[in-house]
């Protein structure tokens, strides 16, 4: 059924005021204002024009418009360490009394020890120990107000700052760019979904449906009152990295991406995926080379290498390769956060 | 940035006759009108209502309108079996001649036999042995192409048409009217994810992004060109029934939705976590009790159980218990298929 107006009168004429604002305002906008003229801004507008106009040969129909961010090192700072671990990391000390045998047993000794050098050592399998440890156990509603209780106080040790004001204001001004654009934005994270989802709709303006990401499985069981319950057991269901990514993708959308934007390895495959549809795409790597206003590590400038987010030289020249667009943080960003001048 | 429009002029005379149309037709249009006026009627729009108008205290914001429906039996007729397992045995008999050990190896002999009693006796284990035979071992386009030509072709018996008109009438308007109220519809089905996404947009307005089903597991990988591809390998990632269900919603959504739709025990966990939501709900089962122009099948007036869809009499009592609606098909429904008078 459709809506049911009322018949217009003086609505009329708010709606036409509205208008000519609406037509003045966007004559004057510039939707990347974060960003530096240059090829990569150029590079998003002319996607856009690309794949909305509607005269454009490679027109994309509104309900197929998706376009998909990782989030560590692409829409937020990663360095020096993932927040999510630094999360894992807080709550282990904080679980500790309850578990004395932590204090003898890798991985859980170094972190109580707070052995910074041992920890920069830890394997997949040490980190996924500490996961299922921190992150398992409880009903999702349990999960999700632990991490908004941890994000509500915890800070970085640069800057000072709650970890979701560590977003790259150009980021989420390609994010508001898009989905003005009709494009539904997803991230797509190495990280966990349920971390992600509790702030990803005010930070990024992402509702829960759209957030894609590791996750541990849900198990729906019955509590003592017989009521319906979603437990976190011990079970990584899915593996959101390298080739995760398009498997994800496909589960949860269905179709490739006709833009995606990440920084490392671990995004290599979805932008393979998303280059792999039909029609215009738009593919992107943030490369970290600011020491100054955030970090420098990856391939270009000499700069070196680390273990956190690995842009390898590889990944450099499959990029350039295949057309993919290099976004210099240093070159192309006219500011980084929205609180830094 | 706001999209640009061309300053109105004849374009907002024109606007204002497609409005007062828009009014005129509104004041008199019902949005169920396959639907006898009753309990089951009323029920859907006052729920409607009771999220949607401004003024109730049960008001839904628009971004968190989830409605979900269980596909065989809730929105297409899954008897005498399910439309997947009809493709699922026609693929065996056409495989057959590149296996020739099935001729002596079940659960495979008996469908190339047709052996309908031995059939009838399949368990869940045999099933598993016939999907994962038919639906893995081939890329997902391959797959999505493989039922598209399936479905083009194939009939039902009893009314020679093609699977995809056996879809109820009633609940394409359900399905219509929830979305013109800014309702997100997704399909939550047993059945395949795949094989429903390939028609669930022509048919039931539903985009791939939005169907929930069991789902083989996707694996990136790269043919010889080193281009990638996405395979099924033969490993089943998500079996989407009973506690599957509210299970997966929370993996897709990540909230309970607010409506509910099914027709058997093994939605039972779904309309739970819909009932256990904030607000208002909806929760409601098909019982299939017109032989005449559907089936009969299930606890209430005496008709027989079967194995199909278990329509158990526990199911009906927690219904009634717990205030969910029962749908009558013969009473409820003024018309079942489209093509019905």
């Amino acid at each position: 059924m459709k809506k049911c107006f009322r018949i217009p009168s003086y609505r009329s004429l708010a709606f036409l005021a509205v208008f000519f604002c609406a037509v003045l305002a966007c004559a004057q906008s510039d939707p990347l204002p974060a960003w530096n003229n240059g090829a990569a801004k150029q590079a998003i507008i002319n996607f856009v024009h690309a794949t909305t106009d509607p005269s454009s040969p490679t027109f994309v129909p509104i309900d197929r418009r998706f376009a998909t961010f990782d989030q560590d090192g692409t829409t937020w700072v990663e360095h020096p360490m993932y927040t999510q671990l630094v999360f894992a990391f807080d709550r282990v000390v904080q679980l500790a009394p309850q578990h004395p045998e932590w204090r003898t047993t890798e991985p859980f000794k170094s972190v109580i020890a707070n052995d910074q050098a041992s920890m920069a050592k830890f394997t997949t399998k040490d980190l996924e120990a500490i996961i299922i440890a921190t992150h398992t156990g409880m009903s999702v509603e349990a999960f999700q107000t632990m991490v908004r209780d941890w994000l509500a106080t915890a800070k970085d040790a640069r800057w000072h700052r709650p970890y979701t004001q560590l977003i790259y204001e150009p980021m989420l001004e390609v994010l508001k760019y898009l989905r003005a654009n009709s494009y539904k934005t997803y991230i797509v994270t190495g990280g966990g979904q349920e971390f992600v989802r509790t702030y990803a709709e005010p930070v990024y303006g992402v509702a829960p449906d759209q957030v894609i990401g590791s996750a541990i499985a849900a198990q729906y069981t019955y509590d003592a009152d017989g009521q319906g319950v979603l437990m976190r057991p011990p079970k990584i269901l899915l593996d959101n990295n390298f080739s995760g990514k398009p498997e994800d993708i496909y589960l949860f959308i269905g179709q490739h991406p006709q833009a995606a934007f990440g920084n490392s390895t671990g995004d290599q495959q979805m932008l393979e995926y998303t280059q792999a549809g039909p029609g215009a795409h738009l593919m992107m790597l943030v490369l970290h080379d600011d020491a100054q206003r955030e970090y420098a590590y990856g391939p270009a400038d000499g700069l070196p290498q680390t273990e956190v987010g690995t842009f390898t030289q590889a990944l450099y020249d499959e990029a350039k390769a295949k057309g993919w667009t290099v976004i210099s943080m240093k070159h192309d960003w006219k500011q980084i956060f929205s609180w830094q001048k």
